[in-house]
């Protein structure tokens, strides 16, 4: 009897092309997928919750596959944890019906960007929070959120144009500092953004869009008229891969 | 007339044989004089105030040096960050008395120490935090890092043997649940432990051993008669380098 596996899965995407498998570079997926040969004997297709792109983290990405295999469920983290390098981690391993398909089957989707918002740059988190060394006025950007939230036409804020179906909903979308006493930086900015599924690249032309509200170069109103131009010239570049981080995906 | 000029620099260790330089490998100091060098063509000798071991990180060393250069105080920091890799930051810098030492002036010196206690390490904090996957007693930690606050012989916990003043005083050793939010980790122990002046490796033996008493497999009391003792043999194995991270120097 064929089963179906969920994965718990985190990842520093830095060095991978990004998750979905493509013919020839190194991807996130792709690597799953060779661990999980040389486990099971089986060339397996993981279905992963969210295509991240090349550079972007993630610390609860989840993907499923069918298997043959009659490795005891609990075996895989340990097992492909093993076999897999250093900058990729399987957390857990489920059994689920053979309905799931953890693209499809995703309710929400948990993204978090980290900005470094002080004058120079730190060695210590480079690879996983943005650094801006400009002034950001957090209460502009998150006035400027508010015209984001709910559902709406998001072709502005994507790289795909036209999309066949471009309206998202985005249930959350805060703007606070982070906590900072993890790592002993005092400037860290945390957008964190909920939806049932996004755009392509439109988390990062989202951020990238209240910075320019938060260095009071578009009013936080702005940020209505780009949504009602449809039109992907009216928002701003998008910020880089490395700040992002998909955190969890809800079912 | 020669300036004395002091600066707050931050690196990560990863890639380094620690802040002392040496003949031949790379180090922190090494590379920071070799752009020194570069910016104001004088050949200076830079004085940290903690040499850092091989593969330890900082955020706030200090170091000082004495220079003919003209070029203004403001400057370094923006020039070097030029001539520098992206693993090493200048934050400030400041002209001092010609009297200043980084290391013989400073009066408190700065440490922590992270640890993931979860069953999985994290691919996204797996260069400055140690993963230790059974279960720490924090409350017996804590109660074990009382005997070793105040001054004490502390060559049991010091790799240099014998020390000609094994003699130091550890003036805070705090173990707490770091704040989880930055990163989305939720299983992080932070130990800060400030002084004047450390022997070497003292401190991650002595995170080593009161480890031994989170894991139950030493009494608290067991660090007095540790102490006691005065010998290596009788305290753990150090922790890895990867979790400790120079904080600040205090003058």
């Amino acid at each position: 009897m064929p089963k179906n596996i969920k994965l718990l899965i985190a990842y520093e995407g830095t060095d991978y092309h990004g998750w979905q498998r493509q013919s020839d570079p190194k991807t996130v997926s792709g690597t799953l997928e060779e661990a999980l040969f040389e486990l099971t004997g089986e060339k397996v297709s993981l279905v992963g919750a969210s295509r991240t792109d090349s550079g972007v983290h993630a610390q609860g990405q989840v993907a499923n596959f069918i298997t043959q295999s009659k490795i005891s469920i609990k075996a895989y983290p340990p097992a492909l944890n093993s076999l897999l390098p250093r900058d990729i981690v399987v957390y857990e391993s489920q059994e689920v019906p053979l309905s799931f398909h953890a693209r499809y089957s995703a309710k929400l989707r948990i993204y978090r960007y980290l900005i470094l918002n002080k004058p120079y740059p730190s060695p210590l988190s480079r690879r996983f929070i943005t650094h801006i060394p400009y002034n950001l006025d957090l209460e502009l950007m998150k006035e400027g959120a508010k015209y984001l939230l709910g559902t709406h036409d998001f072709t502005s804020f994507s790289s795909c144009q036209p999309h066949q179906n471009p309206v998202r909903t985005i249930d959350r979308l805060s703007i606070e500092k982070a906590c900072p006493r993890e790592n002993g930086e005092v400037s860290i900015i945390k957008f964190e953004i909920a939806a049932q599924s996004f755009l392509p690249h439109m988390i990062r032309t989202i951020v990238g869009t209240l910075l320019k509200v938060g260095k009071r170069k578009f009013l936080p109103s702005k940020i209505k008229e780009i949504l009602e131009a449809r039109n992907r010239a009216s928002a701003s570049q998008g910020v880089p891969a490395c700040g992002l981080c998909l955190v969890s995906i809800e079912y």
